[in-house]
């Protein structure tokens, strides 16, 4: 991690959060005021998961909570390899042009305990990483995607606290953290390559229908006939599924992140949507809608994750799963025994 | 229901039953033996909401689950109007003409309380509705498609006990009941219309990733060059999508049910799926998938229902939505808040 600066280290944030209990207030204020270093430390309060730092992480969340919302948050998902960092570089080198204040984060539940699998290479975000305008921040480390989003959804309101107005959360689509992205953001944008004839090869179930707006990456050199075949066949496709919102039909377009080609347009797209939703009231229902999505989302989670580890519901669950298997009874009434010894 | 056979007629069941407590015993005998009346009744107590039946129901049930599990099991969706009586009439009559016992449920939750509503017209199935080889049930009532769902998924169980080969399971596709049709089926059939343009208008999201095949109807008379023109239309649609079975490609087909036309060519795609699946042990692991699932999802149904349902949680939802939308609390905040009401 030579040379990176501390605010995009956790572990080096850690460290020193360790060394002294910290003063909420002081954090709060100093959060409002821009200062990475304590939106940084903030966001490690909210991500740790020792209990003695619950009650700084709810605190300071109830400080930053009514300062919050009015970013404009976009999700970025694709593959490794589609060129993500360079893009998210590109962009986010665009909207700090025009005055932006940018943050990064990521949403990536395959990196476990080894925080920052994701965003981990910052050498291709190297204008953002030195510029005072841009915050980037790792994937948090999690279990399960709920506790990972969880995460990443409350740092979201910290950076909102802290002023920055842009926010991108990134994904590499595992399991799936895609819908946990898309549950979080106002706009979702999908990246994609063109390939050598199977350009929607490896595309996600349901994905497609997720997407406010497609990117075909890499649009340049020998790449840019093959690009926009891609891009026409994404057009014919994204006629074959439903609209999500009838008052947005999904664009494809085609850019080069590395030549920084096509990326205004892409800018011009997502601001578009903005105004237009603004204008007819559905951006705040959205948001309010997605409010209410984690609410009822957490609640389902922490419901199931409680009844299947109780012990008496995990060594009962094998042999009833057999039984059900091996149509000894109806896997309804396996389930009723199940929830009589789970609520028991 | 004047003319309609007793059979089709759940009233005249209800109220036959309702005079004499069930022998279990004999009602399994005669079941067994394919005696429709001993079906019928079955599959009544199973529906029955009345707790002195629930015994009986899961009595029935006991005995039949050994002997379930031989028939294939086809669901078919499709929107209001898209002819799928004519279509499983004309499908019927041919797997008659096999030799084979045909059963044809429903779920429709949108039926409520008034039973019937769909398979309520007898009148485009008259020759199964005459054929003592086909047995046909209107959709359960109940207030929740999981309700719902288990009524149907049990009425297979003692339809197959009974000795039908084959089960069709038909949904005008409310709510989620065609994920709930396509998780009790081995083959899902999506029946659609060509029109003037808008082959694909009104096609639900996700469904097309969900069928086994796709079938444009009445493909007869001046039709034909659209239903042509749809039929292309979705084949390139089901490129863009990924398989849903990597040993599977989802094909499209054009038929007129009112003319019997087609319909033998996609009995044979249908028998044709079934062997391949069966040769490769994929088609009992994808029926113990769906036996998991119903357990699962039948405990995260009660689990939340349970939870929901209490007084005090009831009572605390909308106001902490509420505190959620106002930004005083955040949705994870409200989550443990109401988890820490209704557990405690």
């Amino acid at each position: 991690m030579a040379g990176i600066p501390s605010h995009i280290n956790p572990k080096s944030k850690r460290s020193k959060r360790s060394k002294a209990t910290p003063d909420i207030g002081q954090l709060f204020d100093q959060l409002k005021a821009g200062e990475i270093s304590a939106l940084s430390q903030a966001i490690t309060l909210v991500e740790s998961t020792a209990p003695k730092d619950h009650a700084f992480a709810k605190a300071i969340l109830q400080r930053c909570l009514p300062l919050s919302g009015s970013s404009f948050r976009l999700g970025i998902t694709g593959v490794p390899g589609v060129g993500k960092s360079t893009f998210i570089e590109s962009l986010g080198k665009l909207l700090i042009g025009q005055g932006k204040k940018l943050a990064v984060l990521a949403i990536d539940p395959s990196s476990g305990i080894s925080q920052g699998s994701i965003l981990g290479d910052k050498t291709r975000m190297e204008e953002l990483v030195k510029s005072d305008q841009a915050f980037i921040r790792p994937s948090p480390a999690g279990k399960t995607l709920g506790g990972v989003a969880r995460k990443t959804r409350e740092a979201i309101i910290l950076c909102e606290a802290a002023g920055y107005d842009f926010i991108i959360v990134e994904t590499v689509g595992v399991g799936q953290s895609e819908t946990a992205v898309h549950s979080m953001t106002d706009f979702f944008l999908l990246l994609k390559l063109a390939g050598a004839g199977d350009d929607l090869q490896g595309i996600k179930r349901g994905i497609m229908e997720m997407a406010d707006g497609i990117v075909i990456n890499k649009a340049d050199g020998n790449n840019q006939t093959a690009a926009k075949h891609a891009q026409r066949e994404f057009r014919n496709a994204l006629h074959l599924v439903p609209p999500k919102n009838q008052d947005w039909q999904t664009k494809v377009y085609t850019c080069s992140a590395l030549e920084q080609n096509g990326i205004q347009e892409i800018l011009d797209e997502i601001n578009n949507y903005e105004s237009k939703m603004r204008a007819q009231y559905s951006f705040s229902a959205k948001r309010q809608d997605q409010e209410l999505y984690w609410l009822h989302q957490t609640i389902e989670d922490q419901l199931m994750n409680h009844f299947f580890t109780k012990t008496a519901v995990s060594e009962a669950l094998a042999s009833l799963e057999k039984e059900v298997l091996d149509k000894k009874i109806t896997p309804f009434e396996a389930a009723e025994k199940l929830l009589a010894i789970g609520t028991s």
